[in-house]
């Protein structure tokens, strides 16, 4: 089993029973999100900034325009955190005190660089897509150079990452298990909506079959696991 | 309307007519949600730790054990930023470029601080299980001293905050409206699912009143906000 190896940096110390360093750990959290939360510093202070990524291998990529402050920054390649975590449910314990929630969360260290080869910027920004939509690529306008071009991509290698994931029951004090009190979990799940077509879509235009998996009700981190880990073994 | 002032810290840089500083726009999303990406600092790398949180006025409130390198680091009071995203859809268009999500999220800047006053403590976290279970901490095996003092309770205030936030449908090039290409809107929610009986639940215990709310398919985000804006209303 490949694993990250645990530092100072990356070691789960609280509840750390809860942490894993394992590839597969991590890499299947990773692969069941869209959305990352990107740590990373300006003159001694934090920022934090949601941001949509993906991942290939060891690497995790993120774009966005080169006006924003973060992308500035990391142009000399500061040292970032990319957190990533799923809420899966209430814990409704006996006391206060025991009263948790179960998740999924990646913390992932590195240096972001950016990504200058066109061809290479190209190649990711289909993956990003195809992850989601997998066939939609090839149905779209091909992307333009001046889009390439106010595209900033950054990648990320992963030096260091740690999985930390609570599932189950509540864990009360022995003697409250006593208590005439109502305990247990509240699963909580993303799912996607029925979809909503564009005002503006051209007459005629149906639903093309690569979204039809976009059911009202579907989990969401399944639909997305599902579909990245296809692509990711078939580039295996 | 009472507004945070916007610096170069919290200005919205980029697509800026996303961003909103008036205080009812990021409160609206602080309430909504219950799970903050905490940013902090130590010797210039940085940390970003999931957890939950919430809001009283200007402060946001979050806790943990006293062992964990997030609260001991904050002990001394250096500057965090506290960002809560939640989303909403993913915005499916005619270009690779100008896919999307749609999502509202609030950064918000600030010095943290240890509450060390027991019954301060006690109110905020009493607070926390009302804002999602209201009428709950009635119910409960009373918190004890032990279980106060090896909780550690952090506070920040606000000292700035902006929001940003994306609805609706693709914005695509204008030209490209007329091509055969189908484009809209997949609402993403986060949902409640069946309530689970904790395994050891005593024979007889019935799921109480106060979480009959949490019914399978209703939206979490609104189950929340409707909970703590009736609490922040009664507190007023």
């Amino acid at each position: 089993m490949t694993a990250f190896t645990p530092t100072h940096r990356s070691k789960v110390k609280r509840l750390h029973e809860r942490g894993r360093y394992d590839e597969e750990s991590v890499f299947a959290i990773l692969d069941a999100g869209i959305l990352a939360h990107i740590g990373y510093v300006i003159d001694g202070q934090p920022y934090v900034t949601p941001t949509a990524y993906w991942r290939r291998g060891r690497t995790l990529y993120w774009h966005g325009s080169s006006a924003s402050r973060m992308l500035r920054t990391q142009k000399v390649g500061i040292p970032v955190c990319v957190t990533v975590s799923l809420l899966d449910g209430l814990v409704v314990a006996r006391s206060g005190f025991h009263h948790s929630v179960n998740y999924r969360a990646v913390m992932a260290f590195g240096r972001a660089r950016f990504v200058e080869d066109a061809k290479e910027k190209e190649a990711e920004l289909d993956y990003f897509i195809e992850r989601i939509y997998p066939g939609r690529v090839a149905t779209l306008r091909p992307v333009n150079q001046q889009e390439l071009k106010g595209t900033t991509l950054i990648a990320m290698e992963i030096e260091e990452a740690s999985a930390k994931v609570r599932t189950g029951e509540p864990k009360d004090d022995d003697e409250d298990y006593a208590l005439d009190i109502w305990a247990g979990v509240i699963p909580i799940r993303q799912v996607v909506g029925a979809v909503e077509n564009d005002p503006r879509l051209k007459a005629g235009v149906a639903l093309p079959e690569h979204l039809r998996r976009f059911t009202d009700g579907t989990r969401f981190d399944s639909l997305v696991a599902d579909s990245t880990g296809r692509l990711a073994k078939a580039a295996e």
